[in-house]
């Protein structure tokens, strides 16, 4: 199968890799305005060339969006618009509805797949693609009865490759999950670094006393803003939600400590224990 | 030397393994109330002796407190009336103002070093010991200057066997800076644990979901309330402050995004990411 990766950092490249591993990729064209990383993942062999956006999408079997959701929403129509019917488009974003929305109508929706793979990490660009890194996590398809069967049906090839289980959702269902399980994590992981700079104001002494605790907590706080602001930005009202039920949560163990109420604290933290149960 | 850990959990087992395969310790007695924790000790080979805690004391040259910090800020006065000028008391304690004030004027005060070492991990009890664990993160020795030259130098080597780096602080700054670096952590985690098992009731989901960004972020909210209750309620005018600083920030992406400024949500993200300068 030829591929093009539209987007060739952290996720393009790491699908890419996988699927050349499994040998579903025969070919691999990549498409990104950044020069320095089809540079990089020429370099790399995660592509073996370059593309601009109408030879990539027509010499394809599989086109992959794998950009910030604003610049995959903006953009997918215009690629479907020079898909065949042979042809299958997926996107790797991290929120579903507005993609879905912005080509209801469009002639040649069937064609693409609304795909969300749940992993990522605060690094960007190919240098920090991971082959293994999909698996055992979720790949999540959405609004699959918009799909033609045999575009469906190449996406699932790919999840089955990627060492993903596969999972199906409506894409109004995938935003408000991933606002609880994805989103809210980034916002708690800036405010944290956000938190500490502003208090902590000898750099030397955070990364002296930094723990294993903190490191994990705060890592997320390294990802960057061109992912993440759209992310945001399309999925506001749920983030929102869930943001504002997270201030009420650490409301509650500022009550606690003010009070000095140490048995409600406990129950506090007895009950977040249960996370326990269900992360293994 | 001989070595008897009060509390041989994660932090005491960890030490033991450590210093047994450094050479340091000869033998090692183990202390604590759990018997189960004893018998697993002893299985692992972590601790040679079960011992009491008067017999403990007076048979070992190092004395090391592994135990909740209200626990240890009580038995620690009672255990400095058991030792004799040629042993040395260590602890291990998340929080070092309110155990170094317990023992200001005790008549032993010089035999006790406040001590920190800034590691731990989710889980408790001996199963979760690990040698390594201490290794490149930092150790930090509070109030030097009120323990005997004798006993700063023993920790100093204990510390060194750890393979940590030795940082030293006055208790009251330490309790400051761990505060931001390490409490705060965990109350995020734990209100983002409660916020997730709040909002999201389809428990499968979270499962089928969670991303490795959810994971990390989440991973300390497995903390146990024995641990962390009596950290809190002694850091609680630290915790407190940093808790108010932490909502502040948390309300400027509520704002930006309500008000959807993304200039303003972008420059957030962007001052998070100087964490990345600092953490590596």
């Amino acid at each position: 199968m030829k591929i093009s990766i539209i987007g060739a950092g952290l996720i393009g490249g790491s699908m890419a890799l996988k699927l050349r591993e499994k040998g579903i990729a025969d070919f691999i064209y990549g498409i990104d305005n950044n020069q320095q990383h089809i540079n990089e993942a020429l370099d790399l062999k995660i592509i073996d060339a370059e593309a601009d956006l109408e030879q990539g999408v027509k010499n394809a079997d599989l086109i992959i969006l794998a950009i910030p959701v604003d610049a995959a929403r903006k953009l997918l129509p215009g690629v479907l618009d020079l898909v065949l019917d042979h042809q299958t488009v997926m996107d790797a974003g991290s929120t579903k509805a507005g993609i879905v929305k912005a080509v209801t109508d469009h002639p040649k929706r069937s064609r693409f797949v609304a795909f969300h793979p749940m992993w990522g990490t605060e690094n960007n660009g190919p240098k920090s693609a991971i082959a293994d890194s999909f698996s055992g996590k979720a790949g999540v398809i959405c609004n699959k009865e918009e799909s033609a069967a045999d575009a469906l049906s190449t996406v699932e090839k790919i999840v089955e490759a990627l060492d993903m289980h596969m999972i199906y959702m409506d894409a109004e269902d995938h935003d408000i999950h991933t606002a609880y399980i994805s989103h809210i994590s980034h916002i708690t992981s800036y405010a944290l670094a956000n938190t500490v700079l502003e208090k902590e104001r000898e750099e030397e002494t955070i990364f002296q006393l930094a723990s294993s605790g903190f490191s994990s907590t705060v890592r997320l706080a390294k990802s960057h803003p061109e992912m993440w602001v759209p992310i945001f930005k399309q999925n506001k009202e749920n983030v929102l939600d869930v943001l504002n039920e997270h201030i009420t949560q650490l409301r509650k163990f500022k009550s606690a400590l003010e009070k000095e109420n140490y048995e409600y604290l406990e129950e506090l933290i007895t009950n977040a224990n249960r996370i326990r149960g269900i992360l293994r």
